[in-house]
């Protein structure tokens, strides 16, 4: 657990049962799932995981979940960035308490905020903690734009600013920059679904974190890339991308579909106001599912994951 | 308190102290100088409390000490808008079960939310509770534009449904299109710090809902047109509109300064990260002030409201 | 040319020389290449076309190459929304006399334009002309957003509203409820590169109209989809969508390289400002490229298209 | 004309007739309107002037008839900031060429374009001309955030950026950081309709720039100022603030109607489609209008302006 992360580290969704609530039995079975898939962490109340629509309560359930289940055989990346320093403050220093290997970390939600008011915020969680930092560069649903020389002061003024999960399309291009002011020493996860996963690892990714509901697949793809097998790692990626863009608006509730389809957890439900899957949708993502199990499974000899440890009822 | 609400219902800031926590004197001092200038009613944990930026402790504390304040003296709206349907629903009935005369309620931030689902939202919210609904129409901060068909179907559907808090610039514009639809039966608040308040009176606004720091303008403005006094109403809201304008932008950093310099609270801190005026900008405020309070005095003999009940040690 | 439009339209990018001007020369190999492919008709001055930061000068020689060069063998539509109703049907009525086949014109960029604007204005422009309208649904950039009822109701009320460019994603979510309201009179096409194209077939459409630089995938596809071959189409279709979504921000850059690759314009410059590819991006998309022929030629039997009209001196 | 530039130059709004076309003959009144109230210059083709909805002929009659009129008696700014920077550069050498004493521009209207980038713009424009450049930072309808670090550069670097048109609120605040960073060396317009107006002065602005349909009031207050009466100039500017921000969100329009009702110009009209004044809103503005003018006159001296030059036929 003292060593760098990389690798596939898995953003947690929250399945929901009928009614809308945090379904806990699902969310054992997702953790079977993506542990018998070779994962090699999770990152848990995160945005995929609808974090501000759950309830206190749900999260607190969440967490127990996770952390009772995986007994610290593997890490845990905690979200913890909140709408003001104080509250990010207080989010960590909790996450830290309860085991966290790491902290997840974006500036709050008001797209105004300027450099130095970024670098503060950062400097304040930073210091406030004693466990590295994931530095999430993702400017959407109204959070600020962070320059390459903005994320290169943060990681070398805020000591455990050690990682960051890059989401500011196109990824692999903003790689490549910072990369160039850090080197190595910021340890870069792709993101946003994997879309640009086999480029990003390209570009010195160390891993890539993200909500997939097809673990088996960059697990291969991060296995054959770091054997040196670059040609295997980019069929894997190819063949699957129809996956990785499958709707990507309402991504969660895509990923969560395939979870279905897949008997991992009971509904695809979003926790409401948010979209769902149509039918029609529904109908063309069990096609692409397929068409990519079998162009993977004939072509590539990677078999689609199932979930073994258990069955829905 | 069962009567039809109106009037000057103040948005209650939450003052801090000086490590940013907040400070419970000066928020009972708050209170007694609202209540002292006659205000009509508080709303509570709204955007201007930075109730998104306040500890769950914090709003705890903010609730306690204003309801076992005031005593049922006067209506307390309570801000209970989050960014689910259930977690709005469970603050409802939290803010309900403590003695809430009303709700304020608005859609989640997704600027891309659309009427149905919209409509839904507010009819879910509504049929869960007993008491009023404030409508927030408040289309900023990525929250999603509300057409005047729409509102309007909110209030003829949703029993519960009865207040709307408009706050989409124009104001006064969309305010005459709401009224065409809905005729008396909706009864609407201005808002948006009193900038258009006099319009929104004369297009049938029932008061004005809005975080203020000089109440008694307010009030005297209100009383003013109330009592048929239009004219005496016009200039006491044109010799004013200064302080409603002053950076507003930064709108409620400029409110706490002004109750600190007028001995209220402690400090204009605002929940980091934020902006806060600079000695420039406070300097600009205290002269705006002075001459609004000296024309209001000379002009039209309302004096500067001051806190009496209390004194900062 | 009276018949009813469909099939592949391509939207015609703007090739650049060395110092940043039109290049007609490469213009007119576009052309040929394009026309080689198969496709069934051109899409003019579009936001591909970096219309806006065109010269007057640049925009009149490129609709005269176009025009003079296809003599009326192949319908051309030609972009005429502009930022004002009078703007629009000046262009509309000069693209009309010139021969166009049918206006594309989307809404100014203003994103707070309501329904009864949008709509009058579609009618202000469809009564000046006497040929068809594509309605652009493209709620980027500004542009405003409309609703599947306001497209209908300009389709039913502007008698020539015929064709609808849907791109407004997920667009085959948006397309099926559209069509739940106009049936088969409304004739739309997919957009946005063909990312979803094959799900907008599905859903009814009649054609794609999208700046794509690999036209011979997206004219077999379509070819197969129409006589029936769904299994082929839908194979076409995910083969070939790592092109589609490859740094699609960039998309035009992305498109004018694979152009350049393949020898039928000379430089991927753009008008500046606008970001163009990296050496990294242009190597992974010459990756991306060849993986993508390999197995649409092996797998499929569709070998690439080449330019055989022209070569480059 | 080859002093500095500063006092009040107004930017001219386009008058139109009842078909929506400019009214040449209310645009010759405004300039007599205009400079029989003592402004210093003019600024043509700005946003204000709904550039972007006027077709080129009426642009072109708008530059001739100003320029024509003035004939050199007062410095003329013109507006050439456009969506690409060849459109940029020829529509500066275009207006350097007809006589123009200075050329505003702002960056392309893209929220993404990044400092080095935006730098590039500047550096191009201002190499390609030898006259003045006023750039402006104008972060709205999709324009990108300028930082006071890159306005010092584009300063610094490209000679003749000699002047600021500083409309990002709160401006006072950022004029005052834009300052320390470039001394007395870079002149400072405020804008925004003279919202800030005199806080920006006291910030060390040049003048004002803006829209104004009382350009009395702005010339009795930098006057005032710079007389060095500043309790006068605070009157004028708190007095006739109301103006200011009378429906700032249509403030074009107000300020044509102002125009109307004071006999200057035929029509309120805006190109369409744009929002104009309501009935209610009319009557709303003449009360202010005549609020603003009574105190004006009766406390200050100031008299309303009359266009004495002409009459409407």
């Amino acid at each position: 657990m003292n060593g760098t992360l990389g690798g596939l580290f898995v953003v947690l969704m929250t399945p929901l049962d009928d009614s809308g609530s945090q379904d806990e039995g699902s969310l054992g079975r997702m953790l079977d799932y993506y542990v018998g898939a070779g994962v090699r962490g999770f990152t848990v109340l995160a945005e995929s995981s609808e974090r501000d629509r759950l309830s206190n309560r749900e999260k607190e359930a969440n967490l127990k979940t996770v952390f009772d289940k995986l007994q610290g055989k593997l890490p845990i990346v905690v979200g913890t960035g909140r709408e003001s320093t104080q509250l990010t403050i207080e989010e960590s220093l909790s996450a830290e308490a309860r085991g966290a290997t790491a902290l997840m970390v974006s500036p709050p939600k008001n797209p105004k905020l300027r450099d130095q008011t970024i670098f503060d915020f950062f400097a304040a969680v930073g210091d406030s903690v004693g466990i590295p930092l994931v530095i999430q560069d993702f400017p959407q649903n109204d959070r600020p734009y962070m320059s390459p020389e903005l994320i290169a002061r943060v990681h070398h003024e805020v000591k455990n600013a050690q990682y960051l999960k890059l989401e500011d399309a196109p990824t692999s291009v903003k790689l490549e920059k910072v990369k160039a002011l850090v080197g190595e020493s910021l340890k870069v996860f792709g993101a946003l679904y994997g879309k640009d996963a086999f480029w990003e690892l390209d570009q010195g990714a160390v891993g890539i974190m993200t909500a997939t509901a097809t673990p088996e697949y960059l697990v291969s793809m991060l296995d054959a890339f770091f054997r040196g097998n670059r040609s295997r790692a980019l069929d894997i990626y190819l063949y699957t991308l129809p996956l990785a863009h499958f709707l990507a608006d309402i991504g969660v509730a895509v990923r969560k579909e395939i979870l279905v389809q897949r008997g991992v957890i009971r509904t695809a439900k979003m926790k409401q106001p948010a979209s769902e899957l149509t039918i029609s949708a529904r109908k063309q993502l069990a096609e692409t599912l397929r068409w990519v199990e079998l162009r993977m499974s004939e072509t590539l000899g990677v078999k689609p994951h199932r979930l073994v440890s258990d069955r829905l009822p």
